[in-house]
């Protein structure tokens, strides 16, 4: 039940992203007075969720179904600056590769001036909803993946 | 304000390790049905204070006091078995590697058959409290660190 | 420290309200595939913080300054309907009653169809952010509360 | 699909009750210093997770089989004293109403000192797993409930 072969993401695709803004809260931030840093990982995943939106795929569906679901097999975050509460961020996320069974998605969080404060990367792979054995990614979605600079 | 250049890094030390035990809660898990990712940096990061406070570091005693706290600049995860509510696990969490100004900490998630399900890694560096300006790792911390695996 | 009388909280004053929308995010579910109950109050929560902003009330400042702080008292929420992945919903936060040193918001959280999924009540009481001892509503909030209506 | 009718919580039983401990962590507090209050009802529920497994109820086990869930209709607390990262606490649940549909709970969090930090409380309703319907609670569920006291 392992989730993950990363040496099929070879080939990479023209970078689709998709941007949102999101208002730092008091429950995102810690006793340092910052962002605690998982919940950089969370902000960046809410994100996710509104671009898969676009994209037609919808959670819920998915996980009633049963049929296909695309679980984290890896993420990583990068933290420049820290988040302070009640920033006003930018989040844009990107498709950055697609292999057959799996993609990888970057995130880049910006604060009002523009300065990088976090960069996350996520790598999802297709699993089966029941068994979480591997599949590969349904044409329609990767289509849908690839395509998404012309949507979003 | 970066937190962190990765370059100085190099020394590894002895393997520190400690090891704590976490049973899953439903909180953590999501509508697929397990462990939303974000929550196993949360569920690493639990054991790593707890491995501070052995070593005598206290976040609220530092944060008060502003003089030196050890913010996260990168983390990593790869998720191998997804994690269940109700899930006992066992977490060890290990230093991998101390710099002049940084650290690292690995931390390994088993279940009870001994199957790993996660590995986390977190970089963590020094930096004044109130100006988050990075500084050198106190040598009273660093040397409590590396004798991590002593009295851990 | 004791951080409520309720008693004082008698006269009640014009309803200020301010409506926010949300969608559920993953994070927000759990196992059961609805969102967690605990959950619902940190939704309200973001609102309030939104609430706050256009009175001019900041979170970080008043941290910062450590004066004027209004942590929570009391919390309760009915769940009617369970909040789902996916769904918009729209919150309403309302100015219940002010106190001379506390006061009430009322939250509504419906769906798109106008349906009542929870209802959430929290008792803010306002305390010196250094030593937690209450403290009476500073005037010029007082009365930016009480005029809310006007301005959201 | 409304979940409650409190009407029916009538009877009082007795006080069945069981303690466990937790250490305040990082991710619970917010930059105001102390625990955020969402998260109160979270660590409350983390007890009546391990509450109920004593009792033989399994989570996962009851949403596989979507047969019997026990959703959260009301949830209340009263914040008397700040929680602060580092602190151990001493949590309580007790069973304090078994109704034919529902029971309450009632949690205390006191700290090293014995002092009352925050007291909680939960109205649980019987649901069909599928269409969150309400439904009798389970006999044995029911008599388990009632014999808490005996065997935590």
């Amino acid at each position: 039940m392992y989730y993950i072969d990363l040496t099929e993401l070879a080939g990479s695709v023209p970078m689709a992203s998709f941007t949102d803004y999101y208002t730092v809260r008091l429950h995102d931030s810690d006793a340092a007075g910052v962002v605690f840093f998982a919940n950089v990982f969370r902000i960046a995943h809410d994100v996710y969720e509104q671009f898969l939106k676009q994209l037609g795929y919808s959670f819920p569906e998915r996980f009633a179904a049963g049929d296909f679901i695309i679980p984290i097999a890896h993420a990583e975050a990068d933290y420049l600056r820290p988040l302070r509460v009640g920033d006003m961020v930018e989040i844009t996320a990107a498709v950055a590769e697609i292999g057959d069974s799996s993609f990888i998605m970057k995130f880049q969080i910006v604060d009002s001036e523009n300065r990088l404060l976090a960069t996350v990367k996520t790598v999802h792979v297709a699993v089966d909803g029941r068994t979480f054995h591997r599949m590969t990614l349904p044409e329609d979605f990767k289509k849908r993946l690839a395509q998404a600079a012309d949507i979003a």
